[in-house]
């Protein structure tokens, strides 16, 4: 018998919730719950991270855990092309982190915030009987033409990335053998958000659908193919040095943006980007024609061939 | 040595950030945050209950939590005369509490939810190598005008209550004794917010400032002299049956609404509550030109003489 777990209790919950009213609301299936308010919107997003699941504090410092807190959650208000405006912090705590600790992670929340000019508003802290808790609401702010869905892949669609790919995962791999300090582990331990890419990203009539990698493409792709009823082939990734491919494809916690565009601009665009921002965004496959029976990911090989799996890529998961 | 505290760490925390660009907001000192668009206000705020801290697992039922977490962030958003629209829930889980336990906290949060109306838009579930941790962020919504805030009590206004106070604690005593089943005990567990007493009082202008009473009056009502610059004098309470005189000024987690209503209004004032609520708003003191040197809440005996603390009162302090 299959255990009842966290995706069962996500349904559960949608289900129970389903009748109650939108309140001005759109419907879920983004990274961010979606407001509208005239022709201007407010997103919501709240993202939690738990002592020996997401961080282990003999690990990483204080004021890395913070950083990452805060960015992994304006993360995904880049991901619709809005600008994060704010944050509430609850931070459950053990006796012996109120001090030197909480205020380095504090320190490191902060560092963060400041760098996209993200205010703080709100919040709680309270004593911990066991680990660490950081729960943070992010709010986003954006004209609503601006906001970009999952649902909105088309077929044709070129799909990108806005970096290389992989990073995350082989840095956790370093961490957990205990090297610290290599190039990949920092990357895990204070990633950074895409705040200005996704600004500049929301404004472009080219793209279609988008969201943050924070599973990996496997997982995320699969999101916007789920709500834009689509499949893809991936043909090439823009792996980081010293990742492996499946890090690339399979590996959590990246957070780049991951798009679809319109095949008529792509060339464009990537150039306009690439002036913009100075660094390459990457090609990496098209949207296709919905084909649920034999896939809804396929990779192309080199020569051509595409490799299909019917049970779906692996996504991360949590150590 | 003094310890290095809870309100150590929020001093600094506004220190750090208050010179970060306000996006915005107005400034803090509410129970929520506000975000006025146009001639609307948004209101923010968060609360985080940890096991252990703000409940027993063995003493309070899944649903019992579940409930409760819901109505202590919806009160925060009452107390400032605006209506709760959505919440975003992030919970974190030991493995053992997936299946039963969440599904029975979701139908106690989905209850209190339902109540008013209040939508579920997001948030996160993770798993815990500890204890429970509930993290809730409610969103509010109001016309601007509407909002009440706790900088708004002048001289002579009458102070008011908009129930009986003490029973949370009270029954609270109930609880950790092992009585779970009392009247008060079922009230510590399952507060109710005063959602449509604070949407009622929000747009009566009768009302000057305005706050939810969820650490004691004592604390509370500070928080209003504070922010109003003045004092007052308290003459009386309305004691919740079961309760002592000190539950109702200084137990905490009644969720009533305590605010500060124009003199020359307040008999006509009290009146409609009650007409409109059946039964009574309770006044209990006035505000007072500020004494600081000598007290900040006075207490009115029966034979007139006003009893002071330069010290201030307790305030409620979880287990």
């Amino acid at each position: 018998m299959r255990m009842y777990g966290e995706f069962d209790f996500i349904n559960d919950i949608r289900e129970l919730f389903a009748k109650l009213p939108k309140n001005g609301f759109e419907g879920i299936g983004d990274d961010c719950a979606v407001l509208p308010i005239g022709d201007e919107a407010l997103l919501f997003t709240s993202d939690m991270l738990n002592e020996d699941i997401h961080f282990l504090t003999d690990k990483s410092t204080a004021y890395q855990i913070g950083y990452k807190s805060l960015m992994v959650n304006i993360s995904d208000v880049a991901a619709m092309g809005a600008t994060p405006i704010a944050t509430l912090l609850s931070l459950a705590l053990p006796e012996d982190k109120f001090g030197e600790w909480s205020q380095e992670f504090m320190r490191g929340y902060h560092k963060a915030s400041k760098k996209y000019g993200v205010k703080l508003v709100g919040g709680d802290t309270t004593r911990s009987e066991s680990g660490v808790c950081v729960s943070v609401t992010a709010i986003g702010r954006a004209p609503l033409a601006n906001i970009k869905r999952r649902k909105d892949a088309k077929v044709g669609d070129i799909v990108m990335v806005t970096g290389e790919l992989g990073a995350s995962s082989a840095g956790l791999r370093d961490v957990l053998a205990g090297k610290l300090n290599t190039r990949n582990a920092k990357i895990h331990l204070m990633p950074e958000a895409q705040v200005l890419e996704g600004e500049w990203l929301g404004v472009q009539d080219a793209v279609h659908a988008m969201c943050d990698i924070s599973d990996g493409i496997a997982s995320d792709l699969q999101h916007i193919l789920d709500e834009s009823k689509k499949c893809a082939i991936i043909s090439e990734l823009p792996v980081a040095k010293g990742a492996t491919w499946s890090d690339a494809f399979a590996g959590g916690e990246d957070y780049k943006l991951l798009l679809t565009v319109d095949k008529r601009k792509a060339d464009e665009f990537t150039q306009r980007f690439e002036a913009e921002f100075g660094r390459p965004l990457y090609k990496i496959g098209r949207v296709v024609k919905p084909n649920y029976d034999v896939y809804q990911i396929g990779l192309q090989r080199e020569n051509g061939d595409v490799i299909y799996s019917t049970a779906g890529w692996g996504g991360f998961s949590h150590f």
